[in-house]
């Protein structure tokens, strides 16, 4: 006997949970397969969400219909916006969570998940039909014999896949603290012909709140005024925030960190996987700044019902003992309990240049990858590719067109064109640097770039898109407010004068004005009362005010950014056929022969990104492809 | 480097967490081991605690000064006083729990623990001094290579050591769904002379409330005045109570489920651990009644904040599509989607007739076993064992005589006896029919049984004691205020009628008319204001006054059971040394020498207990020993 679900997905973490939600809320019959129903959306390493960039990937994930940022909201803790005193692109939401309460409310959520059925138990085995001209997944074994088919499969099996932890000289198998390994699902791939590598990341100690000695520490507090993730009105700004504190390294704790290098699995080849490279263990960061007398490091909570306390900045695989006496000589932590050491594993990921736009594998029809099994790292990064791979996965079997996501119009396109264009290396993690056009892609502006598409493809409901739609026309009538009212020299020079700004010497467009950094509308609100008004008739929102000044102030750039990528989505838009035989073409280079029939990009854009590509190869593919 | 504590526990199930909250609470410096944090006092099976001989456990446990109790109040989703309308020595507490808060409060109970300290990781090999004239064990290695080193070392392992789960002709190893099992700690032991064998236990298919038709289903609603486990103020009655609901199986669902027994592992030989007798699977079931047409089973929430069921009864190893199919056959469960199947899983118990009545090993010196580790089941059993292994763990170690509850004291010191006298070849359960003296055993009375010893050793704070006392006094007021009260004829007639209790025809000692069954303080108060101002004056409480009320009406049957029980004690009181010869005594027969050689009980009530060892080689014994 099989059971039969539309879309099973395996792996009940980040992106496993955005994934099946998707899936299950656009309409398909969809199983999360899961080892522990008490563990879903578990955050394996630090309880915050968001940061740079990956607070921008937050806020695209919730425009799009996505369920991450709302149970942040539910669970947070302690909320800043990084970058505020930088410009408005660089503004990334953050936030601390409760750990326990952030699984239990995607538990919550996903239990109450029209179409969507939750099976505990751990993948043993894909498979597949191999009669037809491609192969394609059937379905799920599990070890205990539970057979599971469908017509698409999502993979987001995180580190579990054959993973290995590592502390000093001893090692265990595990998928994470706690967990067993998963083992058979990277045989099943391998033998569909599948590439696989291994890569490794790391989990700092955590320590018994009751042992640590704060008053030596300086405390971190959240922003006085906290925003929030989500658009939707669903969730509420954090009431009670907690602090977080800093703790600092010192030349005693190199030194006593050192001693354990010669038992290091990363540093004496025990451990062959590439870890994280922007999240490097304590002992990585010794070696790569060797004269720097101290780190800085954050002390968080794990939740506001524990003692529980997450090191940030000391991950580490060095001899548990090593970690213990260096922790002893930090500073507030001379008498630390620890609730266990750091350690690092290692886990099986499969190169996702194997992948297509859509997040299918292109070896295997129905088979979908999302998460670290990419060799990628981070909640946020998951969340995304799980959501768009449950949102393709479900269009694909109800024969609608594929969501792929432009550079120029989310993060998630840009993780998900890099990963399938460029590969990876090492785990990959979101910077903003990694966006050509970032002023066009910030956290405020996400639902404006997405939740049409979310409302579109049915995962934004009718009240939040109705939200949607009314701070959209409230930021339109600001702008045309700024753009045709016009205030007279002296008018407003008592409030120029508050906020340091020159007074004006003739008469301007309120537009004009607002150009100038230090003017809000706020501020102006309160010299003109029309504006007042306005805001007030029209029940304007904090949000939907910030919007239309950073859309004025920003506009330069905005405009600039836009046409350079028009210019660009000329290459997005010339095709290459599939089967295309690139040998054939002798004035291309070896290199990008090679690698155009490795990675079969769609697009010339596609094949400009390619690593090894050269601009002189683009050209001999716009000579026979271009109009 | 090792981390030294005074005493460690191994293992946070319900043993592990009594037995280390109870250690560090006296004063020993405790270390708790556990794999998983999030887990702690995880309810592996069905969501209740107490039930017939259990609940009486439970009110022990909290007598003495353990946690359970307390955790259960403040987690109950409904509490009954089963067997009401029996006699008071049959009234038994049972409560469902929500499993998820349950594992919550012990976790939040535990950390904030003075002296007690929680390490995240699991057993690898216990450490031995074999120096001495006998072997000490000094300390536990973790997988991670963490060293810790103890006085004591408690092993609560549970299901783990070498689990292997069973579902049909699957099996996956592990210590429970989705916990990895433990290796290593029982060749540790075996290689220090110590016997062990394989038990079996299972647990239920998992139910989405989503998917089951309620209304076909008969509700069993808890308590209208419900009453509480703890004997503290510190917890109160549980305010919203959930239902649970009746479901019946059926000749077709039999038929289905027989279609499996080929490929049962209970049946085909590939389980070879013995199941409990008292919590059979439902195959077990089929084949002891084969003529039974139906059997009840009882849908039970797993907490009030999920959509899980468990479905009490329906324990099974089956195929899962058999298991499945025959669920799809039940009434109420039609289009049922389960989150999980039932399995079996089978586990390294040692024999328990190695331990001495204090839980320590007679082999290794410093070295406890509590809970399934000793061939029992059950959280209450396992909870009972882990808090007496904690009290003489710390005892000893300061130096202070052992606690051994006595069989006429406490269920716990018959589940002790029986386990170390008779140990177990099933998996060991506790009854009402177990203990000799179950009128002196009741829940309510188990403050008056314990609560002196628990204050005595350190385990009931000043406060508790105090309203221990207060209780106390109350009822003895109230007996006493009846022993010399008299009643006129005629004076409480009206009352007497409204309960349909015969009319007085003479004057009669409040006492007597106590005696009555329908009678009870509360009515009389109503018509005798002498007795309703003592209530009011001394603020008694309900369970004062029906503690009072038992005493009185239950006076004949205490006192006959003290009667017997002190004259059995004097067995009791006669020691058999240690080191006696037994095989040197020819008037034994050949049996009784070698069992009593391999128990070496420490009296001749104990010697009189061990099956056979009949009652002539008692008399010999008596002989030898006796004054």
């Amino acid at each position: 006997m099989t059971l039969d679900y539309d879309i099973l997905v395996i792996g009940g973490g980040h992106a496993g949970c955005e994934a099946a939600s998707a899936a299950a809320r656009m309409g398909s019959r969809t199983l999360l397969l899961t080892m522990n129903m008490t563990k879903l959306a578990n955050m394996s390493c630090n309880p915050a969400v968001g940061g740079v960039a990956k607070g921008q990937i937050v806020r695209e994930i919730d425009a799009l219909g996505g369920r991450t940022a709302r149970i942040t909201d539910r669970t947070t803790l302690q909320f800043r916006m990084l970058n505020r005193s930088k410009g408005a692109a660089m503004w990334s939401p953050r936030a601390q969570c409760d750990k326990g309460r952030f699984s239990a409310e995607w538990r919550h959520e996903l239990e109450n998940t029209q179409n969507l059925y939750i099976w505990q138990d751990t993948a043993a085995e894909l498979l597949f039909d191999t009669a037809g001209e491609r192969p394609r997944v059937t379905g799920v074994r599990t070890c205990m014999g539970v057979e599971f088919t469908a017509r698409a499969v999502i993979l987001t099996a995180g580190t579990f896949l054959d993973g290995m932890m590592y502390c000093g000289e001893a090692h265990a198998p595990g998928g994470r603290a706690g967990d067993p390994a998963s083992t058979g699902i990277t045989a099943s791939l391998a033998a569909m012909g599948f590439e696989t590598g291994r890569m490794k990341t790391g989990t700092p100690a955590r320590l018994d709140a009751r042992t640590i000695d704060f008053e030596a520490l300086e405390p971190q507090y959240g922003d006085e005024n906290p925003s929030k993730f989500s658009f939707s009105t669903d969730t509420q700004q954090v009431k009670h925030q907690s602090p977080c504190f800093l703790v600092y390294t010192s030349p005693e704790v190199h030194a006593t960190l050192r001693t354990g290098f010669d038992r290091s699995p990363l540093f004496n080849g025990t451990i062959h996987g590439i870890g994280p490279r922007y999240c490097p263990s304590i002992e990585d960061k010794l070696r790569t700044f060797a004269d720097k007398e101290q780190h800085q490091l954050f002390l968080e909570p794990e939740g506001d019902n524990t003692n529980e306390y997450y090191l940030n900045g000391f991950s580490s695989s060095l001899p548990w003992e090593v970690q213990y006496e260096a922790l002893h000589r930090i500073r507030g932590l001379e008498d630390v309990h620890i609730f266990r050491p750091g350690y690092a594993i290692e886990y099986d990921y499969f190169p996702p240049t194997q992948l297509r736009h859509t997040l299918e594998t292109k070896l295997v029809d129905g088979l979908y990858f999302a998460g670290q099994v990419n060799g990628t790292t981070g909640y946020e990064e998951a969340a995304a590719q799980g959501l768009l791979a449950g949102i393709n996965a479900h269009r694909k079997r109800v024969g609608e067109s594929a969501i792929v996501l432009q550079r120029d119009e989310a993060y998630i396109g840009v993780l998900i064109d890099d990963l399938v264009t460029k590969g990876v290396d090492e785990p990959y993690r979101m910077f903003t640097s990694r966006a050509e056009y970032r002023i066009l892609l910030r956290q405020d502006n996400a639902d404006l770039r997405l939740t049409p598409l979310g409302h579109e493809i049915g995962l934004i409901s009718e009240k939040d898109f109705a939200n949607f739609e009314r701070k959209k026309s409230c930021v339109e009538s600001l702008i045309s407010f700024a753009r045709r009212t016009s205030v007279r020299a002296g008018e407003i020079d008592d409030y120029l004068k508050s906020v340091d700004s020159e007074p004006m010497k003739q008469g301007r467009k309120l537009y004009d004005i607002l150009l100038r950094n230090e003017i809000t509308f706020a501020g102006l609100s309160r010299v003109l009362p029309k504006l007042a008004q306005l805001i007030e008739e029209e029940g304007m929102t904090t949000e939907a005010i910030e919007e239309a000044e950073i859309q004025i102030k920003y506009n330069g750039y905005i405009q600039r950014e836009k046409f350079i990528a028009e210019k660009l989505h000329r290459l997005e838009n010339i095709a290459i056929p599939a089967d295309f035989d690139y040998h054939s073409m002798q004035s291309l280079t070896i290199e990008a022969r090679q690698k155009l029939t490795r990675i079969r990009p769609t697009t010339i854009g596609q094949a400009s990104r390619i690593p090894g590509v050269s601009p002189a190869d683009v050209n001999v593919l716009l000579v026979k492809f271009g109009r």
